[in-house]
């Protein structure tokens, strides 16, 4: 409870309030997050930042609000409806940041100077956008982005593949496939085909492909960026080819043998796929598909999208892409960079579906019984010396039925409830009750460190261990 | 990098924009954490999760918008200056929330039939505040708070004092006192000089008391209550009774004889404190004030106050008390409560001033020293070994001058750099350099994991180790 003085008060003096009750709501796009739900993004989030924090990314953050001239770039009329944008106190025109790429442009433009390069970010946050929510899109989302600043090289880009394997591996997701392209090569084929000028509104259609198969983008790519058919369809032979990496990799340096961009793309590719290997990326995990486009203009190297192999309807669940120069908007300084994020919501939503999420809704391993408040200096003992040693004890405050208690322990999802009832404590020893598997044992009191002992190996084993495994 | 598609669109062709830079800032009262400050704050949440859980608190979170109406409590003309409030696309009035704790009443009134009771749940959030930032205030701050709601069971007063305990302890620090008192104490004592209907304002003014002083609190119970001069002195007698704790118990049980309110509120001390000694929690750590009274009108019985020895001026570190309903704006059911939030700004300033904060700007304990690119598979070979094993590694991705990398390494904090230079490649070992002790090393290529443990062990010693310590 934190001081609300000055804000709302609570002020009971005037009950009269309490005659009129205000519905308790969200707002349509907003959602709670329940124990249960929230114990899972505890654990992707603390594993998402695990792996960072073993690649040398370093956390920031950056304020919710911003000016809205930054948020929206110069010139107020590209403000997009999406955008939660008012005045302030001031009278200052702010709005809540929409993504986590404009704060990191502003962030680095700020000080980059001071932090020097190269400049390894993660960041993990909320955004907002007044998206219509019909398509199950929610207002509020966490972000999670991770970016290498201010260097060409592409160890940053080979790095970013190692970060989403290792990410996804950690997550407990064993079949997915990295899908790289380069820029490069796509646009060193633009030019090419003559194609150069109308390069961004290519991609976007290209970037529609998986969606809406070839003919629609064929379609599009004549409609709105007056591409003859034959244009359009040579487009398409690129990123249409298909087969092993190394095959892939031929055809495609056959075809730019003429393009000196799509020459060093494919160059890059390979290397990046080679390194990638050498680094212990299994060849079925990372693969070459010229198809991959990104809707984004800023990307020119290195692009990554990610895909479950057994749910490849959810989508990418990690994109990205090297990018030439994050700060021209708030800099005169140059800060290329590569990076991508992770979808969590599509994460969130793959793992349930796998069974990899902590079942529970209780991030403790033991629920400790409360039979008679005259026992409570035993039970702090008891759970004291349990916590000391790692274990996560959920003292039940009252002395109700134990039917109810462990009703409570039931729909929490506690694996095991420890009783130590008055017969129990006149024979020095406590019964712990297993609660998934439906088993009971004794241990005495004063080997207390046995019983934790027991309780953290047990909790260890396997998934389904409600909830225990990540604490 | 996140698709900001259709928002901002970072459109390279219209090059005409960047005539114009926009200037990099943060609004007034906003700050960014840059890597250092950012490493500390997760330190510190990642121990609070830690103690929180081990109690059985499970996280939840809740929107940052609310429905204007349910921030401000019924009536609008209750809102005050320091929210952020606006109307939404759909012409909604909506704000940005100020605290955990009006979020959480609506959040338990929407959702404790389905959740059950007891409901522990701990919530770690930015919340927002348009204050004058004269003051040293920031108008965007994290918020760190815990509850018990459902019981009015003393057990979990107790708890709540063992978590402040444990939570301190985690953090390093030792040398606090955690005050509390008894709101059935302060009313008892009222009621016994007439000064029941004041309570609210007798209580805010005695909150002010170490800040201020006697003469001044005395003052504006005269004032602000009408008071008479000898009922102000007489509630200072009882607030100022000082000593061991079971004297102050003493001479509050005498006054308080005649006052079955306040005699329910000195036992419940007296238990509180005993079973606190009991879980252990060293004397000298809790202590009886019988002049904590929080500002806030709705605390019902025990009150909680935590102060650091070494640094009095910083404030309370962690406060908190019982409440009776926190839901009755909302919600008919009865949901009585006790909590305790943390003061996170107040805590990070306190850690750095006693040298308990990480001093690093890196996660990672070895910068790898990149010398030539063709030696980058060898580079990713041995990052990929240490990483397995737990260290966290950070490749420098350009060979660039030792003394540059050096230099970076420098920078960032980092307390080891590994040399894998052609000499030490051709030898098959590598060069672990010290950059804190400014020594030396070498391990042979084929024992990565001796190097691993020697690397996990030096940054395990003792706290200076930078950053490396909670990883």
């Amino acid at each position: 409870m934190e001081s609300s003085e000055g804000l709302l008060g609570f002020e009971t003096e005037g009950a009269s309030r309490v005659a009129e009750r205000i519905k308790p709501r969200t707002l349509k796009g907003f959602r709670d997050y329940l124990p249960q739900a929230m114990l899972a993004r505890e654990q992707l989030i603390d594993t998402a930042r695990e792996v960072f924090r073993r690649y040398g990314f370093a956390p920031i953050d950056t304020p919710a609000l911003e000016y809205l001239e930054i948020l929206t770039g110069k010139g107020g009329e590209e403000t997009d409806k999406q955008l939660y944008k008012f005045q302030d106190h001031g009278g200052r025109w702010v709005g809540l940041r929409f993504d986590l790429t404009v704060p990191l442009a502003r962030f680095a433009a700020q000080h980059f100077q001071q932090l020097g390069t190269p400049l390894k970010r993660y960041h993990i946050a909320p955004v907002w956008r007044g998206e219509n929510t019909q398509r199950g899109r929610y207002r509020e989302f966490l972000q999670c982005d991770f970016d290498t600043l201010g260097s060409e090289s592409l160890t940053a880009d080979i790095e970013t593949v190692l970060v989403i394997h290792d990410l996804l591996r950690a997550l407990g997701l064993e079949e997915f496939t990295i899908r790289v392209n380069n820029r490069r090569v796509l646009n060193g084929w633009l030019e090419l085909l003559g194609l150069k000028d109308q390069a961004t509104a290519v991609l976007r259609a290209l970037d529609k492909l998986a969606k809406v198969g070839p003919e629609k983008v064929i379609q599009e790519m004549i409609q709105r960026t007056g591409a003859t058919p034959h244009q359009a369809q040579e487009v398409l032979r690129l990123a249409q080819i298909q087969g092993p990496t190394d095959q892939v990799l031929r055809q495609a340096a056959e075809l730019l043998s003429c393009s000196e961009l799509g020459t060093q793309g494919v160059e890059e590719l390979s290397q990046l796929v080679r390194a990638a290997q050498v680094a212990g990326v299994p060849p079925q995990r990372l693969c070459v598909d010229l198809s991959i486009a990104r809707g984004l203009d800023y990307y020119t190297g290195t692009v990554y999208e990610t895909f479950l192999v057994p749910l490849p309807q959810i989508g990418s669940v990690c994109s990205g892409g090297r990018y030439d120069n994050l700060v021209e908007l708030y800099s005169p300084e140059h800060l290329p960079g590569v990076g991508a994020s992770l979808g969590l919501d599509r994460l969130l939503a793959a793992m349930e579906e796998l069974g990899l999420l902590p079942q529970g809704a209780t991030p403790a391993q033991v629920l400790l019984v409360h039979f008679q408040t005259q026992d409570l200096e035993h039970y702090l003992q008891v759970a004291s010396a349990l916590r000391a040693q790692g274990v996560n004890v959920d003292l039940f405050p009252e002395p109700k039925r134990l039917e109810k208690q462990l009703k409570y322990a039931d729909r929490r999802g506690f694996r095991f409830a420890l009783i130590l009832g008055p017969d129990e404590l006149e024979q020095g020893c406590c019964q712990l009750k297993d609660l998934q598997q439906r088993s009971s044992r004794q241990f005495p009191l004063d080997e207390l460190e046995q019983l934790a002992q027991f309780i953290l190996q047990q909790c260890s084993q396997g998934v389904g261990a409600p909830s225990g495994k990540r604490l």
